[in-house]
Order: C-alpha cells, then sequence, then structure tokens
C-alpha cells in the first residue's frame, strides 16, 4: 500500500491559476508579508510534513484504534509524537494570531493543510481539527482571566481542545441538552451530566485538554435560548484534575484512531464563555469554518481514493479493453484501458479539482471577510461562505463518500480488503455527512435560511458577480449562465411556494434536490474557470472536464425535474 | 439492537396477490404437491428459523470474525451449532432433488430463504450461500464415481463446498489462470497452485469441504478454453487430508464472519468434472441462479437496513418538523415526521418491494424453465432469466449498499457507531457489487451480450410480454409503456453504433447506463403489478409508490440523455 502523497502542483494550478490567491491576498493589509514565494514555501513544508509523518500512521491508526482501559485513552503506536512535532512546528497555529504564539498566515492556507491531513490520516486528523475553532472562541468570548491560562496554549496546539454539545437524546437538536451548570459563589460553576459522541475527550496526545461544555443554568428557559457555554479543563491552573470522566470510546465503523467518547461531568468545576444564553452563539460563530474543513476533508479522502486508485489502474491488467475494429493488441490491457474505470477516474477527479476551486475560494473568503479593507468587498465575501458553506459541506462529503466507494470498484475484490487501504477510505469518510451537521440539515439552512429568508437576495447577487467572469458566446459559459437562470427560475418558484399554507413542509421535501442544483452550478461554473486557466491539449485537465460535462452535469436537469414536478400546485 | 425480523406478510403479499406464484407453480409436474399452503408453512418455519437462529449472531459475527491460527479457520461462537441444525433442518437441501436427500421444492421458495438469511446475517450465509450451485455443477458434469461419493453430502449441505476460482493476477479475467493439473496414471490429477478470495476455504461448521478448482493442463491452450473443472475435498474418502491448505485470511472491510482464504495446493490429488477445456463452462452453467442470489443479498440487507431505521424513525424525536401554517405540534417531532427522513425511508421500501417482485419472478422462471411441460414458456423464462440476471445482480447489490447508507442517514451520529448494527449492514453490502462479476461486468453483459448480440430480439420479445399487462389508459401504466419504447429506441440506436468502427468502444462508455434504464423501466412495471394488486388506500403500498414515481423514476430520462449525448457522431 502507497501512503497519501500530497501534489503540490496541482493545488498551485488552482491557487494561483484559477484563483490568483496571492494576489488576493495581497489585497489584505494583515498579510502584507505574504507574497506567492512564501506560500508556496509554506505548502510544500506542509506537504512534506503530511507525506512523511502523518500519511505513514494511517494503517495502524486504524488497524490498532484508540484503546480505552479503566477511564484511559491510548492512541495508536506514533499518534502521539506525530502530534508533539506537529503543533511544535507550528502547524496547529497557522493562523493563529502572532500575540497568541501563532503565524498569523492565511486561513486558505489552513484549508490546504487539513484537506491534505485528512487525505493521509482522518482518525490522527480528528484531534486538531477542533483547535481551531476553540481557539476562536476563547479569544472572542471567554473572560481575559480565562483567556491568560488558555488562549495560548490552546491557540499554539499545546493543549487540544473539545466541543461537547452531544448528549444522548440531543443529537441534531442541541435545544434539548439537559447537561446542568449551577453557579458557585467564586464564580465559577460546577456542571453535571453526560455528553457524548466527544471526539478526543479523552488521549495521550497532549498534557491538557479543554473541553468547551454546552450546559444549562438551573434557572434557564427551554430549548437554544437557554443554552450556555463552559470551559472545563481535564487540568486545572494548579495541575489539579477535574471530575471530568471518559466512561467509554464507540466502536464505529472508521475513524477508529479517533477516540469517541461518552464524557461524565460529575460536579466539576468550569468557567462560564460568553453570555448566559448565548451559548450556541458562542460556538456558531466558527461553524462556517468549521463546515468548510469538514468538506474538506470529503475532498481529501476522495482525492485519498482515486490516487490509490489511479495507481492501481496504471499497473493491473485485466481482460481485453474494447478496441475499434481493425486494431490490435495484447491479450489483456491495464485497468485503465476500460471505459467503465477510466470514467470512474475522471469523473472523481472531476469532483476532486472543482471542489477544490470552491472550497480554496471560500478559505480566501474568509481571509477577505476578516481582513479586506473595503466593506463591499468583506460583504461579499461573506455572503459567499454563508451561500457556499451548506452546500460544499453536503456535497464535498457526499462525494468523499459515495467517490471513494467508486474508486474502491476499480480493485475488484482487492479493493474490499484492507491491504489496499482504500476500505479505509470509504468507511472513514462516511461520518463526515453527518457531523457538524447532517447533510439533510445543510440542505434546509440553504434552502429556508440562507436561499429563502432573505427573498432570494444574496443567492442573486453571489450568481451575478460571478456571472460576471462568464460569456455567452463560449459554449460551456453558457451552459453555465444556462444553470444560473434555472437556479433562479426555481428560486423564484420555491419563494412562490412558501406563500401557500404547507409552502414549508412542501420545500421541506426537495430542499436536497436545490442544494444538489446549486452545487451542479457552481461545479460547472468552477471548471469553466479551470477551462480559462489551463493549456486546452492538456489531458490533465481535459480529461475531468470531460467528465464533468458528461456524466455529472447532467444530474442539474433531473433535479430541476424532481423539484418541479414536487411544488406543482395539487 | 434489534435483529432481523422476516415479515412474511409482505412477501406473501408480493408471491401470492402480485406474482401469483402459487398458480404458476401448479403449472409445473414436478411440483405437483406444492400448493400455496404448503409453500406457505415452508416460509413460515424459514422465517422462524432465521429469527430464531441465524440473526441473533450477526453481531458477534462481525466482532468477533472469523479467526485464524495455523492453517485452522474457527468461525464465531454459534455459528457452527446454526449450520448444524440448518442442513441437518433440510434447509440446505430445499431445492435438490429428492434422490439425492433434498425436498425438492421450487427455487423461487429457495430465493425467499436466502433473501431472509442475508438480511438476518450475510457473514454466515456466505457459508451455505455455494452449496446449491456445487450441487447441481456435481449432478450434472461429475463422474458417476464422484456423484456416488459427493452428491449427497454436498446436494444436503452435511458437506460443503467452495469455488476455487480467483489467482492473484486472474480476478474478473479468469483465463489467466495458471493453476495446473497433471494427469496421473490412476485417472485422477494432482493440482499446483495458489487461489485467492476463497470464501469458506476452510473452517470448522462441516466435516469436509469439497473444492471446485478452476486449473490448467499442462498442454492446454492459453486462456479461457485452456481451463479445466476438478473436484478436490479437505479430507479424501478413506479419511486422508489432502494437500490443500490455507495460508491465510483476509481483514476486510465487511463479511467477517465469512473466511476468505488464501488456498495453497500442494499437488493435491483431485478428479475432473465435466470434460477437459469446459471448465468455464461447468460453473457457468449456475450462473443465473448465484446472480439471482447476490441480488438478493442486496435487497436483503436493503430490507434489513430499511427495517432498523423505520424502527428509529418511529422512536426518536428530534427537533419540530415542518408544519402547514396555523399547525400546532409539539417542540419536537418523531424522525419519521422530517420529510428528508421520510423521503430516505420510503424511497428504500420502494426499492425493495419492487426488486422483490422482480427476484421473486426470476425464481418463478429458473422453475419454469427447468420444469414447465410447454417449449414455449421455457423459452420465454429461460429469456426472462437470461436478461434480468445481469440487471438485478448490478441493480439490488447497488442499492443494498446506497440505501443501507441513506438508512444509517436516518440515525444521525448514531448510525456511524456499531451500537445498532446499521453500519454493519453497509459494510457487509458492500462486496457484492463486486462478486460474482462486479458490476461494470454484468452492464457489459447485458448491453453487448444479451441486448445487441441478438439485435435486440430478446429485449424486445421480453418487452412486448410485459407490455401486454399494462394499459395505455391508466397513468403510471403508460409511463411504463413509455419508458419501454424509450428503452426500444435507444437499443435500436445502440445497434447503429455498433456498426461504427469504435462503436464497441463507445457503447462501453454506457453501458452502465444503459443497465440503470433497463431498471427503472423493469422497477416502474413491477410497481404496476403491485398497484393493480394493492388496495388503493393502503398507506403501505401508497407511500413507495409514490416515492418511487416522485424520487426514482427521473433518473431514467436523464441517463437517456447521457447515452444520446455520448453516442452522437462526431
Amino acid at each position: 500500500m502507497n501512503h497519501y502523497q500530497p501534489r503540490l502542483a496541482d493545488v498551485r494550478f488552482i491557487l494561483e491559476n484559477v484563483l490568483h490567491a496571492p494576489q488576493r491576498i495581497a489585497e489584505l493589509p494583515a498579510f502584507a508579508e505574504v507574497d506567492a514565494d512564501l506560500m508556496n514555501q509554506v505548502l510544500e513544508e506542509a506537504g512534506k510534513f503530511v507525506a512523511d509523518q502523518i500519511a505513514p500512521l494511517n494503517r495502524v491508526g486504524d488497524e490498532v484504534g484508540a484503546q480505552f482501559n479503566q477511564g484511559q485513552v491510548t492512541l495508536p503506536p506514533g499518534f502521539k509524537e506525530a502530534y508533539q512535532s506537529f503543533w511544535q512546528s507550528g502547524w496547529a497555529s497557522l493562523t493563529t494570531a502572532t500575540e497568541d504564539g501563532g503565524q498569523a498566515l492565511p486561513a486558505v492556507l489552513e484549508s490546504v493543510l487539513y484537506e491534505w491531513l485528512s487525505a493521509a490520516n482522518q482518525g490522527w486528523t480528528m484531534a486538531p481539527g477542533l483547535l481551531h475553532g476553540a481557539y476562536e472562541c476563547i479569544k472572542h468570548h471567554a473572560s481575559d482571566a480565562l483567556k491568560a491560562q488558555y488562549l495560548t496554549q490552546v491557540g499554539t496546539g499545546e493543549w487540544l481542545a473539545t466541543m461537547c454539545l452531544t448528549e444522548p437524546h440531543a443529537g441534531s437538536d442541541l435545544g434539548l441538552v439537559r447537561t446542568k451548570a449551577v453557579p458557585q459563589t467564586d464564580g465559577s460553576y460546577r456542571i453535571n451530566g453526560t455528553k457524548i459522541f466527544i471526539s478526543g475527550g479523552e488521549h495521550d496526545l497532549s498534557d491538557n485538554i479543554v473541553h468547551l461544555v454546552l450546559a444549562r443554568l438551573p434557572d434557564a428557559p427551554a430549548g437554544p435560548k437557554g443554552l450556555s457555554l463552559f470551559l472545563c479543563p481535564k487540568f486545572y491552573a494548579d495541575g489539579t484534575r477535574s471530575a471530568v470522566h471518559c466512561e467509554r470510546i464507540e466502536e464505529k465503523m472508521g475513524i477508529h484512531a479517533s477516540p469517541t467518547c461518552v464524557m461524565r461531568f460529575d460536579d466539576a468545576q468550569a468557567w462560564l464563555i460568553g453570555e448566559v444564553g448565548r451559548g450556541l452563539n458562542a460556538m456558531f460563530v466558527m461553524m462556517n469554518a468549521a463546515r468548510l474543513h469538514v468538506a474538506l476533508q470529503g475532498v481529501g479522502l476522495l482525492d485519498a481514493a482515486w490516487q490509490k486508485a489511479d495507481a492501481y489502474a496504471h499497473e493491473r491488467r485485466q481482460m481485453r479493453a474494447p478496441k475499434p475494429v481493425g486494431v490490435k493488441g495484447d491479450a489483456t490491457d491495464l485497468i485503465i484501458e476500460h471505459p467503465a474505470m477510466r470514467r470512474i477516474l475522471d469523473t472523481q477527479r472531476a469532483w476532486v479539482d472543482g471542489s477544490r476551486v470552491l472550497a480554496y475560494q471560500t478559505g480566501l473568503a474568509l481571509d477577505v471577510a476578516k481582513h479586506h479593507p473595503q466593506a463591499s468587498q468583506r460583504e461579499s465575501a461573506q455572503r459567499w461562505c454563508a451561500l457556499i458553506t451548506p452546500i460544499l459541506k453536503a456535497a464535498c462529503t457526499e462525494q468523499g463518500f459515495h467517490g471513494a466507494s467508486d474508486c474502491l470498484q476499480v480493485f475488484g475484490g482487492h479493493g474490499y480488503v484492507s491491504e489496499w487501504g482504500i476500505e479505509q477510505n470509504v468507511r472513514d469518510a462516511r461520518i463526515a455527512m453527518i457531523y457538524e451537521g447532517t447533510n439533510e440539515i445543510q440542505a434546509i439552512d440553504l434552502l429556508m435560511r440562507k436561499v429563502l429568508a432573505d427573498g432570494g437576495a444574496a443567492l442573486q447577487a453571489m450568481l451575478d458577480e460571478l456571472s460576471t467572469s462568464l460569456q455567452a458566446q463560449a459554449p460551456h459559459e453558457a451552459q453555465v449562465l444556462q444553470m444560473f437562470e434555472q437556479l433562479r427560475a426555481i428560486t423564484q418558484e420555491a419563494l412562490q411556494v412558501q406563500t401557500r399554507a404547507d409552502g414549508n413542509v412542501t420545500l421541506s421535501w426537495i430542499a436536497g434536490d436545490y442544494l444538489r442544483m446549486a452545487t451542479l452550478a457552481l461545479l460547472a461554473w468552477a471548471w469553466t474557470r479551470i477551462d480559462a486557466a489551463a493549456p486546452t491539449d492538456l489531458a490533465r485537465w481535459q480529461a475531468p472536464a470531460q467528465a464533468l460535462r458528461a456524466w455529472v452535469l447532467p444530474e442539474f436537469e433531473m433535479r430541476l425535474n424532481m423539484i418541479r414536478a414536487h411544488i406543482k400546485p395539487t
């Protein structure tokens, strides 16, 4: 089995030639010292780190998995050393502010880093995956006293962090959370309750673990507005152990190296973060970035699966491929010569490349939204992030799983056995369709809250902006313009449906189809950008472009028809 | 976690009300003593056996798995006892001839039995899954001397059997098999070589194991015509151990309880089955039945996943479902009330029910093809089997995996942990898309060999027959007639494409789309049969019927458009 190898040239092409990322970053005063050379150096080093230190641990992570023993959790051999190396080399603090011990680099670089980490070893990557969100949460909402104790350690990754949200009866619906926080006379709180599905709730990677816990004050109202956020570490500043215990870890389909913990809070001392009753707001402020990272897991794992399948298809011979009349050949051909296999590989590559354009564009937009001197630019970037985040999260994680399964198919029976590592990719990819909001919730978020809530204005503005790059006389670009028109039209029809008494019920049935339409329109747009940047004679980019148009985009019209048939008044 | 519970009423409705199976069986003199009551009794007992003895072992099968130790393979606790009970109760010999110790019952009953067994415990079901094929192979091709020693033991299931085909370099392409068989002066052969992916190559379920081995005589020509079939048992008649050794078992994605063995033949004594150079024919004669069983694995595992998800959706509350304006309700609703979840469940049920109609119809056709007194009926049944087998194998196994994954989604995060058993269904289902000929090979088989090779005649005849049951004035039936017309039209276009120099290359790209079109047309037809038999006010059948038309059938037109765009002359 070959380990995942980041391919810098592919990523650079998209960042530099397609998205002109260095020029966009140059517009941001916060990154005055960041130029194309520096970005490239960072990515080159990141690629080496991922290939040398993280990718080789993927198999052992799956086979050995996280081990639970009387409240202690041990991660697989090599995981701790790799994590210590990771944070000490500064990879955990790529976008952390310099005053908090970080490097203050653009978010788009972190996007690439995490895509590669996920591709190389999703089980390991779960550990630092929550760090950035926890850091921002503490930075923006915690008191100075808490910041003094925790901000630098979380910002640099010296201490890892968790998000303790879910409870047995409260999954997608956090308003049902019952964990109690009782105020103490010293200003702290005592927390009691059980949290489940806590990734990295306990482990041996870092000296301390900082838990961010959603809980309810004794007099809090029911529902989401009664939730507050608390910080509760594994070890307090004086070294004493807190009353937070890992009761067990889950057996699960994949990401075996990431301990999914049941955590019991036994009157554990904790401190409020942000305001009482605003716990969800404090956490959700980081949601766009977190969901982008989940989308990138899908992209990474799909690329990992593609890379394995592509290599296998170029070395395995089996049967004679069909040939034009009169063309001779050997009794057997490489698998890549068989159309069904080539179609799988080209199609998955179209998803990887197109998703990268959209995801890196979103990484850039996070930077622009935060740092651009012009308000209009910040607003435009913010709009892009709000609209595209649920789309990317759902579409990339769905493709990460289904596309990896298609790549498994290239191996025949060998794909089903663990030896080649491809079945692990499929299992590891499945969870991303669920966490950080299930893909069904993303679809509702997109249609109901992001698109219809403002009468479609944000969507129209985004499509207007994207259309400026398109020319009606270029056939593929004209196709994208037409898809945009159809997306606008169906959006207007959905707004009409909403005026019906049962409008929201009707629309809930087809929210997923609407998200797919938006996905495909954006993917088509992304590929026109690649077309414009790529030399037209280059098979590297031509083959996936053709696969996209032949095998992926036809779904757009099907979804449109399905929606129309469903919303038609009876 | 609840174990799988066969639901006899659903199956009886399809067998009796939709397919009129008892009347079809009554036309066959071989089953003169089989009436509706007997069929029903057999199925009732089968359901109890599956629920009581096989389903409870599913979890332990996955967790413990098959264990390898120095050439010995031990199956999980309870597996051996369950197997002994299985064959001793006569379930292994349901369709075996009475003179070979069997019950000579119709194949359609065995279809239902194996669907249920797969649903309950696919890992266990792998063991007897090859028995029937081995029995038929020995019965029709082995010498009287071999039959005297092996036929009854394999026919009753007292001894289990394997198919030793695949080698490290020869998977889909069996023509590449290198294992050698050297003739001996006593008429036997000595076999040398290594076989991989041998399901049940070694285990502790039965006292003996009968291996059917594909190998090549020293002077055999290259390719498939040089292959002969041999019988080589684990123990010879005198009790001595043969030189067939299990070198290791594979770690794999699922069906952990089924040992996937690497088998080494070390100059092992064996006997020819059938003629020299006709080894593939001897095995392929059983292929339709074997592929139907693999399709039923898909149906069974999808039903198992559906059953779990449906139960969960009726007991788990999470968030308020959308409601018409003015309708009050609780703060939370059952998951089943959320449209995205209901859509998943209704859609999968549409696949399960529709696939059952097609699969049981195929089980009946196997009986008719073998036993009907009229040649025209036998021919018609044989044509149905030839055409539908690749369709069912590919479509049902694809849906088994993807539909089970959709059902997993209903559980949210709970679906990803092993506790509920649904992630095991997804892992266990994945292999069926690969073995018995990958789904890509099924697509080529359908389009090139089953449809185009006779100029589309068999397909046209089958569609003519199916059309006689349809009425143009009934809207859903008219839709099916239209789909049939489009399938006929695209078949004619494909025949035209074949006349081009690169026609076969062009068609290989879209063979999978053609198979999907055929699948959807047949599924639509199957549901008109259900409609005709079901009371129209019954939500049990109405909801999946609506889901089929709203969410499944629209793919038909998309595939048609994709094919047309692809085959268009450039």
